[in-house]
């Protein structure tokens, strides 16, 4: 599936600073320390350190290789690759969440897990995304195969699907796939980034489950609560039968295809201007396709098309047509056709398309009652794929596909910011009991004592010190958010008890040794 | 965290044949068709295609540029790069079940998420492995920064803290790392592979952390019931005192460690001749080693060396005797200290350990009654890294770290084998409902109904088919294993009902549309 598509600029911008604040702000740790040690670094030299140095200067003929250690080390600059960056407890934390709805969705639906390597022999990746191929990363030669990072999850998919034979699959992924964009980091974009895929592959009936890919969507948009969305729904082939009836050459489909993918970046202007100075449109041609793009509608405006004495004339966008209302009648039945919206401008920019394309966007919720719903940006998107499988077949044989990918690094800084907002603190680890002693000397019981919880199933810590202070302990156990304290001290050894203490209520009561383990079941079940 | 290391090599022969079947026919999927493919392949030209094999042939100046597209495709060859494979859904379910298993036991230790970009700057790799270093995969230089891919979980753990300054922390991280390793897969060693690391960063009091790090390796080997097993520990101290003691010259301790190190592969005849043909160590040396490296034994061991003659001598080794007695006491209060055996022939091969070393290993069960229980392979390793923070602080600042690695690609081997001994059936779905029609013309119908389920949170199906026949349907659930159906007909649509069936018992009873959703949540949750 492809990397979801950014917003209108418009409406970015003005929406940025309310819902999407930059992630350097969102990720304050890790991200925030690399977009200031990008700034930092500056000039390559600054990075490298001890052995890699001498070498490289040894390489350069550089007589100066007597550096210290030391003057090694604080040349050091830490961060991470440019464009990726670590998750932290909390961030984790908000992420697995996230992740949970996602893939309890997908099962929902019958799908199968897969997972495939991180790289592909660099063959399988080409020819498979158009003008974005210039985005792969190559794994440098170091003998043996040449090897690329995936750029995506389907084009592997499709790559198992051939090699294993298979002529149908539901399957769901989830896993990192990585781009060499500039990382305009302050929109959300990474270089490596998690897709959540979900696909459909087999020769079923038309148009079935293409809206069932619809329904997840909107189950998983529901489900996330990221406020009202909208999926904006295009067929290939009415594009293509579009680009026809304009005048545009055949040759030149799958490039103007590309231009009108970044509608949703940049103005008509500046796509009018890319069509027709860098791609040589001749300028009638790009303003017959300017009237068309600008639809978007309903059912009815599939209607409309029908009836469009131009677009009528192409045999290609009257099958797409067909099966747009085939589509709505299904989403209908499904109770979700008023969350479809048929846009002409939808293209999506990778080559593999073949048929019906869509693209899920937030709205602003309330919208100004004068103006539209604005677009906070593309969270979801997917689209048929029919003739992928076939290039990895020696016979061409097809496999139709179609299937949805989850944008989840912009639902995931929407969901991060909006704890942030709310004031929700996250815990980060899911200790129950926390094993304190107010005594010196006590580490042996405490030992004792924690493994026997760690061996009733109970998640349970205490501090790696000989002889901690109490108040240090139960410190530990607010900071953490641990319910619930066992105390062992001279007192309790000596009249066989365990202290249980509730970290809220600051409440203790004595239970016999023997007992302690039951108890603490007892009360975690009741909360 | 390590790369697991083999067993002895005459009880791997022994066992291979009963417990860990070759990957090759474990997994009989991919990993199959990619040694097939291995051998076909043969010569590199074969697997290019298309645009990039007519590029190539350009540059090569051939003049045989004009291929068809067909025959370009025939010479296409489908597998994954050389070391790594697909997880189809079966294998995608028990990895699952096993990677479950182990995150809920980092957790019940209070352990938080973490995750780190799959590439980091190659200058954060330097000097970190020793001899393994040349095992790095590194990406091509498109530009911009020196890229490698990581290698383990534990330097970009180390390279986290020292980059967030922080103090302590206790973590856990499941995720793949890369290998470039001679693929000798029937040894289960894999190029790509999954992590599964519980790190405790941190100054705290000796041993509290490490006895902790035991404790989890017996908990989850315990809770996976991969049979009896065996934690080998010792201390780099005690190494370097030893290698001190017989005569090994200072600057060869690291390279005579990673001799020791493959003793759980070659022969000590193999090793004293690594030593000493390729890593010029004089033969009396070698063989004072010798007489080291084949003691083990419990905490009585440690007590006999701290008698040793020449051992004692040993400031480094006396340090190291200490804190594994400490280590034997606590390991005795969790009541694991049997589990745990002091070996002088233990040293781990990686550069960054400094203080207690340690793995697990499978034992058979049950033992022939003449010999010692076999040694069946690695399955989790670690110890104390107590420098490796400080190499990426500009002044050195130490961090003092203790983790273990889970080496799941052997434990999936393992248990897969044993679900195929037990011909287990794996299901690879959850689906709890399939919607089925005994008639035509029913599609509307059961997309209504299905929606229903869905919106209700019941995991449902059903074909994608305008008109399937009702015993495909029936078929399909009995092959997935679901297990109920739901039926909509001219008939249930009449009198408003719909058919409810178990899968099992084939009983059908009808019950009212309106309750069909609460009468299967009843079901299910009966079950």
């Amino acid at each position: 599936m492809p990397r979801l598509g950014l917003p209108q600029g418009r409406a970015w911008a003005a929406l940025l600073g309310q819902l999407l604040r930059p992630p350097r702000l969102v990720c304050v740790g890790a991200v925030h320390s690399h977009s200031q040690l990008c700034r930092l670094v500056g000039h390559r030299a600054s990075i490298v350190t001890g052995l890699a140095n001498l070498e490289r200067r040894r390489c350069r003929g550089s007589a100066n290789i007597q550096l210290k250690p030391h003057q090694e080390k604080s040349n050091f600059i830490l961060k991470t690759p440019k464009g990726t960056r670590d998750f932290s407890p909390q961030q984790m934390v908000v992420r697995e969440k996230i992740l949970d709805i996602i893939v309890s969705c997908f099962k929902l639906h019958g799908a199968k897990g897969l997972d495939t390597p991180a790289f592909e022999l660099k063959e399988m990746l080409t020819e498979k995304y158009g003008e974005d191929s210039g985005l792969i990363y190559d794994l440098k030669d170091q003998g043996g195969e040449l090897l690329s990072l995936r750029y995506d999850l389907t084009v592997p998919f499709a790559r198992y699907m051939a090699m294993n034979k298979l002529k149908k699959m539901k399957r769901y992924h989830v896993g990192k796939v990585w781009r060499r964009e500039s990382p305009t980091i302050v929109q959300g974009r990474y270089r490596e980034f998690c897709q959540c895929d979900f696909d459909i592959a087999g020769d079923f009936d038309p148009m079935i489950p293409d809206a069932e890919c619809l329904k997840i969507i909107c189950e998983i948009l529901t489900g996330l609560q990221l406020g009202d969305f909208l999926i904006k729904v295009n067929d290939r082939r009415i594009l293509d039968g579009m680009f026809a009836i304009c005048g545009v050459p055949e040759s030149k489909f799958r490039a103007i295809c590309s231009s009108i993918d970044k509608l949703d970046k940049i103005s008509w202007k500046d796509v009018r201007h890319e069509m027709v100075a860098e791609k040589g449109l001749a300028p009638e041609v790009a303003d017959r396709i300017g009237d068309y793009v600008q639809c978007h509608g309903g059912l009815s405006l599939v209607e409309q098309m029908f009836q469009d004495p131009r677009l009528s004339q192409s045999k290609q966008a009257l099958e797409g047509l067909g099966d747009l209302k085939l589509l709505f009648e299904y989403l209908t039945l499904f109770g979700i056709a008023e969350k479809i919206c048929f846009d002409l401008s939808l293209a999506r920019g990778l080559d593999y398309y073949t048929g019906v394309v869509y693209e899920a966007v937030l709205l602003q919720t309330p919208a100004p009652a004068e103006e539209e719903p604005l677009n906070v940006g593309s969270v979801a998107a997917g689209g048929r794929y029919d003739g992928l499988v076939g290039m990895f077949n020696p016979k061409g044989h097809k496999v139709p596909c179609v299937g949805l990918s989850i944008g989840v690094e912009r639902i995931f800084s929407i969901v991060e910011q909006r704890m942030k907002t709310f004031g929700e603190k996250i815990r980060t680890t899911e200790t129950q009991v926390f094993v304190a002693t107010p005594q010196k000397n006590f580490l042996q019981e405490r030992l004792k004592l924690i493994a026997e919880l760690w061996d009733a199933g109970i998640k349970a810590e205490l501090l790696y010190k000989n002889n901690p202070k109490l108040l240090t302990q139960l410190h530990y156990c607010e900071d953490m958010g641990i319910p619930l304290v066992v105390i062992i001290g001279e007192q309790e050894l000596k009249e066989g008890v365990i202290k249980l203490r509730s970290v809220a209520s600051r409440e203790e009561v004595a239970i016999k040794r023997e007992n302690i383990v039951a108890e603490i079941q007892k009360r975690l079940f009741e909360s």
